[in-house]
């Protein structure tokens, strides 16, 4: 039996997953230095889908392209740890609205950040003017998502 | 409150893994097409890093940067539906490997189908030209992770 040769690290999928791994690793790291370690790279999945005014669980996970489970329990973790609330909905009484609080707002300045140091990285690592046509090429590749 | 701007979706780390979901989906969606529904994305953490021989879990979640809780769910979800098995290690009779059956050395030509047929995709979306420009750029970066 061959080797299996998924585990040849050239495809296109392979160079996406292992570049956004070293991003959101670096975030991680980050939250964790700034005192957020229960934060995980997961939990982007919530705090980039939030509104101001509360988002519902149903909503996020629609958003997130993942199950209403899924991201319950993303939620659930992040309530328990104190970074978003759960408040009811002012437009139907019944249901609630997930809601950051003010420790889960002081998360995102640390994810920003976070970003800016490897863009700075890979900026250096390819320079100024082959980073920007990278970043061309993905969101033409992007726009074009069905 | 002003929005968070975590949500704008023009940074680097989204667009990658926007692209990598492309991806991932697509190869979700084939190997439930032929009769693996059971093989979710996350599950390529553990055929892309199998020895033919058969891997230790602990080196598993090594290779795959996880733990090796995370690790022992995946394989255990594997093993349940018959994608894997257990058996023991010859160079150390109290240690397990982890090895593929027949039943998951028929997912990897699947999942490499759908990945070319993506790639075939973005080649139509971008040129063949702009794709290899694209592929070298990211090769690149890549190649400069420490």
């Amino acid at each position: 039996m061959s080797t299996p040769t998924t585990r040849a690290p050239t495809n296109l999928g392979a160079l996406l997953r292992d570049l956004f791994r070293e991003l959101t690793d670096h975030i991680q790291r980050r939250h964790a230095e700034h005192g957020h370690p229960q934060v995980r790279t997961a939990h982007g999945n919530v705090f980039q889908f939030l509104d101001d005014e509360g988002t519902r669980v149903s909503v996020l996970a629609e958003r997130a392209q993942m199950t209403k489970q899924s991201m319950g329990e993303l939620v659930a973790h992040l309530e328990a740890h104190g970074y978003v609330e759960r408040v009811p909905d002012p437009t139907d009484g019944r249901a609630k609205l997930v809601r950051a609080t003010e420790r889960g707002h002081a998360v995102y300045p640390v994810a920003h950040a976070a970003i800016a140091e490897v863009e700075a990285r890979w900026a250096e690592r390819l320079g100024d003017a082959k980073l920007a046509q990278l970043r061309r090429l993905l969101e033409e590749l992007d726009a074009g998502r069905a």
